[in-house]
């Protein structure tokens, strides 16, 4: 059922990942899992020194000719009345750099405490929370999903 | 470092959730977490009894209008140097129904035995197999991945 922004976007900043898809100008979608901040209402993500096998990353190509973008957060159990996911639409820009999302994606990633993430910086403007669960409880989230029951 | 195309597919078809992104004809991109089942070279996933706010869904309608789409599994740990990623890029077609599609999913996915996706089915011929990874190390699936390493 239907999530209240509020709820999306809560559990959404909790995840540790998202999948962050852009299109070209010709429509074509491209897929890159992310990671990723809040930084107040936005979303910001950011090129790191996780190894490329090119530096003119596609995902910028194509923000830089179309930017509109979908991010997304779910969770999966083999237990389907437990799944969820978030999406978060909106608009991305590509600065080269950008000091407050660097902060919040060192802030919550230790790994960019040793190496903090270089840039470009791809920041998302949101239109539209909207998010999904299978029962009506409020889910919350579990970063021990999928793990057998008895060693929750 | 980038994965044989090999190693990605095999990768890809272990996973138990991808995500689906689609764009509309003006290139607005859709992302949705989708189960999945290999039919031979195809992805193939199908519209379910998981509550859906709408019949009409946008996922349908962007293939419909545009069938290029991409298809990706990640796997995420707090030890980067484990990440990996299998992206599938091809075209999708809808159909009413699709039996093999089907026996695949309810194959794959003990919920679908009770209650078997009734469509519309969406398979997509892939036309190209990317996958990234970490280290050098070839991964492989960890369904306890991301669980407490005393619980493994």
């Amino acid at each position: 059922m239907r999530m209240q922004a509020s709820v999306a976007r809560r559990l959404f900043a909790t995840a540790r990942v998202a999948r962050l898809a852009t299109a070209d100008a010709e429509g074509v979608p491209h897929l890159v899992p992310v990671t990723f901040a809040m930084d107040g209402e936005d979303v910001v993500s950011a090129v790191d020194a996780k190894p490329k096998t090119t530096a003119a990353l596609r995902r910028l190509r194509n923000i830089t000719a179309n930017p509109r973008v979908s991010v997304l957060v779910d969770h999966y159990e083999e237990d389907w009345s437990r799944l969820w996911w978030v999406r978060a639409d909106g608009h991305a820009t590509v600065a080269h750099t950008d000091e407050r999302a660097i902060a919040a994606l060192t802030a919550k990633y230790p790994p960019y405490l040793r190496t903090p993430p270089a840039g470009p910086v791809v920041r998302i403007r949101i239109t539209t929370w909207r998010g999904w669960s299978a029962s009506s409880d409020v889910p919350t989230p579990d970063r021990f999903a999928g793990c057998p029951p008895y060693q929750r």
